[in-house]
């Protein structure tokens, strides 16, 4: 199970300067505060851990270019962007979760549904009527695979996944624990004016409203793009009428909630605990901090940035940087904090004046 | 699979007024900016699309009162509140989730369970010791019903459902995927005063005192009302001793916490990522936005409304409509913004002032 | 299946005072509103309930040191710090799940793995290559084990819950329904500067930079101490390099979600819906309120209490007790609220100065 790999290998994947010996073999990326034995590959970009290593059992280091190599090292590699290395490295050594190649004779494969050839299903999932597995695809064990879902080429999905009828996702997926994708919306309406609606229009709630909550079904579906990820308790609901939809290559943590109707584009970050409520559009690039909310029908320009556990109530242009509840911009935040601070200072100087204009009033 | 629908039907079942030729059939309802053929029955309430639709191919809309319908439209329906029309409408169209019709072969259902007649269970699912499952209740692949549960008839429950041991869930239930509901309460208590305990009376956390957890056993359960929804990754906590409750009609959307002992009661929407902590009291009809928080003990009068990320630290009188950490009624949540926005005023008023008094002195 | 307790043998196991006949037996603890007949043990150790049970069914009650016990009552307990008994007393009373003893013919373990005597697997269970699961583990059904994971002895893991491969888990873990522990970190970098990086940078965002996302791969696991419960749909993510850990005794509610790389320490309290960022790292006996936001990377001293709601952005001292977004003491959080109150104080002063400033001008 092993990994060995050259140095000389291993800075050629990462596009890094080798230094010493190029056939020496690393067996394991090592933190240095987790070191175990010579065969280990040592992250020591940050240059003050080096002096450390001297004389110690590390024999090969990752380090940052231009760094001081203690003479005990027996191989290195030199990187720019370290965390870009790691990736690559990370890549380099990571191994696949096992499962047993093949469908495992537990699957269930309702009819019409078509398995690609090279995909291997783990025990007690169960493949829906119609729905189509791409190639190569791996689908651990205990996953849910509904009526006429589609699942990529290439995409891992990984145990307790529920994947809903009709739902699309693109190549390439990885798809963790327990996630979520195609419940059917919270999409309610009440025959007449709702307490909401009341309290939208004029500040305050009427009279009890809600007495009935009529359903508004999801016919819709989830369609997701390629090189997605998903985290793991994460739910994406279904849409009302069109799917719901998330971007080529966005990205999404653990114990996130979309709502119906949500469209997210390409290369987002959204991550743990983000909540976008239904029908909100948000653009590529975004990037939304842990429990940051987003309310229904709100649009978010691309390449935005909202800081952690802020509140997205209203339209945000393309490239804010917004933090708050609710969000405003970055700047605005800071300047209500001065804001506040200011009321000391101000108080202070009412006390002089005051004292002022007394003792003026002593002299009329 | 696809249904075909008349529209002097679909007029009649959303109560609305047919326009055109009623035999005129469809096969879909479709968004505006998704109209795939001449047999979509596309949503053009928003008065605005009318005119766009002239000349299409859309040959059958859902219009609002009064509208002007393009000559190319052969068949229409007028509806009044048109979130209502379109509950209507998706449950006209919508189609159960596939699933085998009766107890697949793989299910294991323990000694003593009783399932009632015209009862699905899908692949995988296991019913434990003495639960009950009411008639025509369908139960998708791998979900888990304790022993002694108890699931009302008529009832949906998605995969990977767990149901724990002794929760009553009543009639009609919908329980989307990886819900859980009847895990143990979250609830400790230190040998001595805790850290909190001290906080919340001297205002400090004193000297380490959580040394020890002692754990309290959860011997309650969870009693869940009729016509109840509760949403994908949810999770709802048994009692300590009397039965956390949600009472009939209420609705859940995903990724919501409910902890043990709380009682929620009829006709209240809990929106996603809603959290309510132990023995919290929520009224009737009571509409929690995205992401509240609700402290422990805390009591929310009927009918009232909670904005989005507010967080509810107090008891909420019924009618009330509150925002904000903590949560506040709204009216005072604008004069606070209001206060802040005045410190700006007040240092310019302030410097003015300075300068009078300057004069003045000068004059002296 | 019902308990039958002596009075003697409660008081004894509570540490507490018995009044009356200790050999009054109880076969329920009830709450004062729910008493359902005369072998109810009812839990009245607020004073104010006693007078209301004279001449009640009841007739065996917990009270606090010093009560008055109404003359029907036959069998009492007193006890000193009443949540203490509590959990004595929800101990005593407390029923393990009913699952069939030992390892289901539906389970599934791949080569190399082993189950230690005394294992109960549930039906559905999955169990990978070469895990280790302890003595007297109780593994409910539909849970996924991954490959080379270990399990302590006289754990109780509970249906869907997913443990990835290589996680360790120490002795008497309680894991509730459909956790995760051990998925992927969520971390990517950018090939260039990113979006965060330049808002933190300069406090704004730069040009489009996100255009592409590299995966740093997680090689570490999550290491898990002994006495660890874990709620419902919680996640907890491995490390990249080294693993993610959580310490004895530390309880962690639903809902949570625990970031790669994190350090928990021992004892800690994690309320519902907590999330903590990638390599933050926090002390032993911290306890955090319901949906507190951790930052990554920030460190959070010993025995310190963060409120609900609040989020920590940077790093705490040992002991502090901290609120608000971004998380401050709470005195400074008073403070602040003074502040702002004191805005309309100071628009009154304001006015009455510029009044008498006036009639100062109006003089000269």
């Amino acid at each position: 199970m092993t990994k060995k790999l050259k140095m000389a290998d291993i800075a050629e994947a990462l596009g890094g300067q080798l230094g010493g010996d190029g056939s020496f073999e690393v067996e394991r990326v090592a933190h240095p505060a987790d070191i175990r034995g010579p065969k280990d590959l040592v992250l020591a970009t940050d240059k003050a851990l080096l002096p450390l290593l001297e004389g110690s059992i590390v024999e090969a280091v990752i380090v940052s270019e231009g760094a001081q190599v203690p003479s005990s090292i027996k191989a290195y590699v030199e990187v720019g962007r370290s965390r870009v290395a790691l990736s690559k490295l990370t890549k380099l050594f990571e191994e696949p979760v096992a499962v047993p190649k093949g469908i495992h004779p537990t699957v269930i494969i309702e009819e019409g549904a078509y398995v690609a050839p090279d995909v291997t299903i783990g025990a007690f999932s169960y493949i829906g009527a119609g729905a189509e597995i791409g190639v190569s695809t791996i689908i651990h064990p205990q996953v849910y695979v509904g009526p006429k879902a589609v699942i990529g080429a290439g995409s891992l999905i990984y145990a307790g996944v529920r994947i809903g009828a009709r739902v699309k996702i693109g190549a390439r997926a990885i798809i963790h624990f327990n996630a979520s994708i195609g419940a059917d919306g919270f999409s309610f309406v009440t025959p007449q004016m709702s307490s909401v609606e009341t309290a939208k229009e004029t500040g305050s709630v009427g009279a009890a409203s809600n007495l009935e909550l009529l359903r508004i079904a999801s016919l819709g579906a989830v369609e997701i793009g390629e090189d997605v990820e998903i985290g793991a308790n994460t739910s994406i609901d279904r849409g009302t009428i069109i799917s719901t939809r998330i971007g080529n290559g966005t990205k999404i943590d653990n114990q996130v909630q979309i709502g119906h109707n949500v469209v997210v584009g390409e290369n987002c970050m959204l991550c743990g605990r983000v909540g976008i409520a239904g029908s909100a559009v948000v653009g590529n690039r975004v990037v939304l901090g842990g429990a940051v909310g987003v309310a229904d029908h709100v649009r978010i320009g691309d390449d935005s940035v909202a800081m952690g556990m802020s509140g997205i109530a209203g339209n945000i242009a393309p490239r804010s940087l917004v933090g708050g509840v609710p969000a405003k911009p970055r700047a605005k935040m800071i300047e209500d904090m001065r804001k506040l601070n200011r009321v000391t200072q101000l108080t202070e100087k009412l006390e002089v004046l005051t004292k002022r204009i007394e003792a003026l009033e002593g002299e009329g």
